[in-house]
């Protein structure tokens, strides 16, 4: 067990557009950093750039809000072409009131306005959506990293997600390669030698939420390196943050 | 803005009993681990032990369950007992279902079984519950580290929540002394020079999540420091934890 951990951010990336290849990106900045990535880091990632890469990006001017988007966003006090984009990547809309628009994602992810964002996005009226799969995209950064550092770390994609009953927002995991996103000590035992009633740790989300306290918001820093966490990365990809989302029939608050 | 931080686990500590001072155990196994206290560092205590040295265990044996607690115990297939102490811990129950248990707590957490924690207490039928005032305790502990180590690190008392939506438990504050708990970013702008509509930072649940990264769930390490966060820690004791708790009137999920 790692008694210590580092977190280092990876600054100085160029402004992604569609095609760029994050993995080599990463690469360099580790490298400019001075920061010899190893096979056990795990590399995080934040969502708007994979976004930006994989053409995720929409401009607001483009698009026609329906009835039902018009309507809501009245209702809400919305611009009616963000709640069109929202309503197009949402199976379900959970909660829409007091200006808040909380959906379950096509991707199954449950967030406010379905992951999309507008900050950081060059032009005066375009987006970023949520990578369509952001556990696809990871393993693709993983790979790519491998080509370009002969090294693969494990990779997390990271947002930022308000909380019910919780003020401010933040980071968790919505895509992972190579890490152990839950670390199950349900059936291990306490130092009593006591079973261990329900302890399943979100270490994808805890090391999201590490990572971004070494980010800036202005977006200068959307990639930061641990290192100490070995024992969470494999050598296999492995279940993705997918494992993370919570079956409907188990959930208490939809 | 710090690029870098380090989170150390400080070991070794004793079992705690009431009445123990945690600010003199922190800085004895700061000083065991060759880590030198500095202000701007941010020490991150488990719950458990400050519940012990407050006081807050119960004997499951000498608890008399009511008929509610009986009744619901009964439906959730729980121990009665401990449906007692749960109910007496709270102000309403928001859940009680396929065995778990929602409820806000006196103190305004939302979390199962009030925070109720069976694990690492000795002694075969003892619970801890949660400090009765959490920012109260972080504030006791920052002045008794201050009179130990002639520094004054921020502290953040920690407990692992489950989240509606996700699978697994993550670390957050329940306490804090001396910690920005939430960074403000609302009313900045990004790199466009556009505003950020929604930018608030839990940076307080986000340092309890990163320190929960070096500990082990069997007890043996129930305090981390972290160094890096410099920016965010304050000479006086600031706002708390109490900063986090979203108010009922601003919540979509009670």
């Amino acid at each position: 067990v790692s008694a210590r951990i580092e977190i280092v951010a990876l600054t100085g990336l160029p402004e992604v557009g569609e095609g760029d290849r994050i993995g080599d990106l990463v690469a360099e900045a580790a490298e400019r950093a001075g920061w010899r990535l190893g096979a056990g880091d795990v590399v995080i990632v934040s969502q708007k750039i994979v976004s930006k890469a994989e053409g995720r990006v929409r401009d607001l001017a483009a698009v026609e809000p329906r009835g039902e988007a018009a309507e809501l966003a009245r209702e809400l006090d919305k611009d009616p072409r963000l709640v069109q984009l929202v309503l197009e990547e949402s199976r379900t809309v959970l909660r829409a009131e007091r200006g808040v628009l909380i959906v379950e994602t096509r991707g199954g992810w449950i967030c406010a306005n379905a992951g999309i964002d507008s900050s950081n996005v060059p032009g005066g009226q375009r987006v970023t959506l949520l990578p369509e799969d952001a556990d696809a995209s990871a393993r693709r950064i993983r790979g790519e990293v491998l080509e370009a550092a002969a090294v693969a770390p494990a990779i997390v994609i990271a947002d930022s997600f308000g909380r019910p009953w919780r003020r401010g927002q933040a980071d968790a995991a919505i895509g992972c390669a190579g890490l152990v996103p839950l670390d199950d000590w349900r059936g291990r035992s306490d130092r009593e030698g006591r079973e261990l009633a329900a302890t399943l740790v979100a270490v994808a989300d805890e090391a999201a939420a590490a990572a971004d306290l070494v980010r800036d918001k202005d977006g200068g820093a959307p990639v930061a390196a641990i290192r100490g966490l070995d024992r969470f990365v494999t050598p296999d990809d492995g279940p993705g943050a997918a494992a993370l989302r919570r079956p409907e029939g188990e959930d208490l608050f939809r």
